[in-house]
């Protein structure tokens, strides 16, 4: 609205037999384009909260809302103002340092809707360009189908996130039985930590879907809801998989315990039988090594060999008793 | 509808005097088929999702609705559209490499009940036959009592999955005790998986049948719903066992952890104990092997057998110590 | 109803004044003793499902309320049919070889209650004879009464199989502590399984119960509801007790863990310190029981006291340490 | 009522300006004692069920809860008999051998209160004190008021339970740090099983207040609802202070494994270092005192001194290796 | 009101267009300060039960309310008494040893707010000189704006606790990795301990907000409400951020087991290995150790070469062994 103006305002008008995009200097110019026989999206990015005062004059939604729109670390919800609905939701991004997520805000009126969010976001770019594309059943209903499309945009972009995971969780899988040490846990909890995460948004998403069908708002038509509630069955199923990722980190967890445990039972296994056979020779071979003058058997002819007969016997009993144990 | 068609289309009519069965090429000819004293029963297999776009033009049935009857990774859920409902069930089925899990799909109309699913299915197979040979309880009752029919028989296959879970279990409870190694506690694990996943669709699946119960919807009629609260009562059963085996694979891992503590426990007082008692002797052993010139007890006449003496009490010492210990 | 009939039939028909019993050979005779001023009780054991046919016809019953009835593999349950309640309740049983599990079915009617059964319980014998000798509280109400008085002896029955898990549990407390093996554990895990089992059953038992006393049917009397709650407080109560056992197990699990931990330390300490003090001792003796030719030390008139002397140095300094360690 | 009668009935009858206290023989005096303008609390203690049945002809109660009023083991409930309410409520105390429980049953009339229970219970007598001292807030309201004040009395008589819980547990944490053994296991396994009893008993009472506020009874006055929402408050208090308690256990069970596996640690560690130091030296010796005719090494002049400092080479090279382990 | 009065009482009495602050000596002295058109505040700090006693005849308080005022261990709450609102709600500090709660109660008429509260606040404190500063947003609404002001101020300092934590936490991150001791585990513990305190205020204190925003009160107006929904959501993101921290400290006691273990089979690892390298020598050593008078090996000329490559092979055949074993 001043100079110095940062933020980027976008404009899709369309109908089923029109669409156009433009590029606004001001929140001012919206104004112009209003018409009751078209849908009006206006995208807006990298906005200050100050730079966004104007949504208050011009389409006299509540400073609070306002507020939100620009907050990073909002839960996703959805307020209904009676002229507008307020609906906040997060994106989700896999990047190279694991998961990032942003929020997107969204002010739904009848005729227009607005989206500000701090950056491009593919499924927002996509959905532009299918809309400018004529796509037929894009076009149909009014913002309140826009709203759906937008949603499930967002949602979509949830699935490719799960199933990083799910290559991750492949990755441990294979790490636990062949090489497991102490980073793969490390690996495990932070896996387990960003599902949780995962978890808490996509629920929460999921209620405010839930809201958006149920709620009596005019902004939301009768024949729209089932497109709501297509949405959030969409998101069941994300749980399910998010559920079902979970459940197997803990496995991993498991396994990768009983696998140490295995293994320390095993090398003990190995210790207690080299030493159950051969301490005890080792002191029979000590008996025989003491320097006195009168050790009768010394003297024997085949003192030695019967020594080394009783070692064999008490070896080979010694073996056979560690085989009975199953320790070998 | 064109040529090139491959999904298979099987039509059975039929009232409590006539039963009968076609085979379609298009469903352009259900139309033909229908009349009002009798129940058909469309059931359409291998089709894909353009293939069943007449279901639109000739039943009014909802684009959502149709696109989720060709999806596969669906939750079970059952939509009310007034003039029909639309019922998504899961069917799973035992192969050799575990459990894989398959979706029908069910328009009920009040006189017309159309399935989808890719596959053939042993149960709906079954149900077909006995219908045509005249089973006069499935012959009562219009599309609502069929589909009562079709989610039994769902249920009714899920029984011998869950007996499967139960003889690997068997085995699993075995092999705990007798040999068990890592890979035991991967069965496990992969077997709790698996339980997991099927609780969740026997859970949602009862949810359904729930829903179709309480609807209010006049395909479903009064008299009917008494047999959709038996299939709830069936599934509530179901999730009863599923729970059981759940708790006793649990139950397994906490043997198997035991038994492995145990197993340590019985090593390590081995080891102690043959340590305990040579130790000290190899010791004594060794300090008369030692080659100091002037040691007098070397000279000794008894010397030698004073030695042994002394190290057979400090050897049976120990054994009395280790007895005490109850490590023997 | 036809010859080579197995099934046995025993009414009892019974007021404040009058009490007579009955040995029945059909369903049919049952009518001509129906009258209003009396409960009539029949009690059947021992029938197939063809047997139980006629109760339809008689009485109206639905087939699924008949087959429910003589299967046995059911939740407990209560259905209302207006004229007619279907109740089924578990009876649980302690033989030799753990808990079983038993299914009674009842119908019951104004004046008339079914009950249907395998083989003969022992509350349901003990409750005949307590009418039969006259004892005034039970022959007040109507078959809404004798309802509660049939629930109300099976949960009594509840209480004796709880106590024997109490039982169980003590053994088991003192075997943990005193002679703890692996066998301890699958005991503890098969009382557990047991005991969610028994948890389950109980619980949706009281289920049923709350749902007869908040049912609007005319069967149940207002002034007889207070003794379903009655029965409600009474499982309620078994409830905690079965939840009090089942964290005794756990607890005892966890006892047993830490016993066996505890041992192993035990046993560690007493290998390690053995260790500690005799292996450097032994190396000593080794190094003066080397042939080398010139070793000084072997020529010493007082070499050898001095060896023993230096060993005990190091032997006490090494006891010393350990007991600073504390593991003595 | 009749001789031989065993219970001990005392009456108090008051109101704001007149208080007196009244031993009576036979619960038949109430009756001339009651006035419109006083409150009467009758206090019943060493009753047996055959001795209380005159409250059924005397004041109508019903026969089930006079039964349950003499029952010891019952859960905390409330029932709304219309013109009466029966009360019942656990008490709490700690004597030597652990906590005890008893029942305190109570019938509450719109001006008379009846109060039975096995022995005299601290907090009762107090209040019998404090009304007959004239206390002004008590002399207020009418038996729904002394109902407050009785259970108010309860309540805070489970806070010192709770203290000697906290008391208990602070010497577990010390024991824990110190000198834990398998008995500290059992005594905080003991304690988290007192801890879950009282957190039943506490929970079943709030909901017992809870329902005492939220019913529509007319002997509950609007105005006294506020009393018994500050016992319910008090009550979750209690309830966040019993969950303190149990979490605080649960973690000196964590803090105990851990301190036995770090002391396992520390002791292997030990073990391995002294093995690892002194096996190696030991076959050394041993090599060198063979007996072969022909050892070039042990004629070498310097040989001993040589094989010395080979042994001092190796034990220190094991000893920094040890180090670079971190074991010492 | 007396002498010796010790509490301190500030008055600020403000609208949109004039901002007052007082010191009272009496409570007294605020009737002479109300006035419809300002919103009166009244802050009371350091008063004991008896000096607020005026409360009840000045403004008609119920004594419950004015008791629970002082009273310093009171979980959060609001109660509605139609005239006026009881708040209470929990402000939490970090101080050297560990998070401090106190208590801040809050009573709300329609344009006089009260505050008691022990110490002085800084959040409080901002908020006064922030009126006084005339910041727009804040003078606009009534008593019940002031309220949502002062919440929001209590909530916003969590924040700073909970940051503290996220610090905490990272420290223990660190530590668990590089040095954990028995230390450690307590210090998680300690931490585990406060987050759990800390959720069970939070989450209590949302349900009085929660039960602000949907009260009927006529004390909080509709277009107030929104505000509290805000501060509602702003709890809501903060329990995730607990949830978060509990996590992660409950994941780090994993990660410092799993270390412990894994270091464990390292020391064993060791321990087996130079134990099955050299025992079987050190045997073979005292075998030709021994002073038979006949023993053929020792007078070969190459014996003792011969002995020293056997033990070579035998040696290195061990370390095959073990390093096929994966232990070295």
């Amino acid at each position: 609205m001043q100079e110095g103006l940062k933020m980027k305002i976008t404009a899709i008008k369309y109908s089923a037999t029109m669409q156009r995009i433009y590029e606004l200097e001001s929140l001012e110019e919206i104004l112009a384009l209003q018409e009751e026989k078209f849908v009006l999206w206006i995208d807006i990015t990298e906005s200050a909260i100050e730079e966004l005062s104007p949504l208050k004059s011009l389409f006299g939604f509540h400073p609070l809302a306002i507020e939100d729109s620009v907050q990073v670390e909002k839960r996703p919800k959805m307020d209904d103002y009676d002229e507008y609905l307020f609906v906040s939701a997060k994106t989700i991004n896999t990047g190279e340092e694991g998961i990032s997520t942003g929020q997107l805000s969204i002010f739904v009126c009848k005729y227009i809707l607005i989206t500000i969010h701090e950056k491009q976001l593919k499924g927002i770019e996509e959905l532009k360009e299918r809309i400018l594309r004529k796509k037929p059943l894009l076009l149909k209903g009014k913002a309140d189908f826009l709203l759906y499309m937008i949603l499930d945009a967002i949602v979509d972009n949830y699935i490719s996130v799960i199933e990083d995971f799910e290559d991750k969780m492949d990755e441990i899988d294979e790490e636990v039985l062949e090489n497991p040490t102490v980073r793969t846990i490390e690996t495990i909890r932070m896996l387990i930590r960003q599902i949780r995460h995962m978890h808490r948004i996509i629920r929460v998403e999921r209620d405010v879907v839930d809201k958006l069908e149920r709620s009596d708002t005019a902004i939301i038509k009768p024949e729209t809801k089932i497109y709501f509630r297509d949405v959030y069955d969409h998101t069941s199923t994300l749980l399910d998989s998010v559920d079902n990722i979970q459940g197997n980190a803990e496995g991993a967890l498991e396994v990768y315990h009983s696998s140490l445990a295995n293994k320390m039972n095993e090398i003990m296994k190995m210790l207690t039988t080299i030493a159950t056979i051969f301490i005890p020779l080792t002191f029979l071979a000590g008996v025989y090594g003491m320097n006195f003058r009168y050790m009768p058997e010394l003297e024997w002819r085949w003192g030695y060999f019967t020594a080394l007969f009783l070692m064999a016997v008490i070896g080979i009993g010694m073996v056979i008793y560690v085989r009975k144990q199953k320790w070998l």
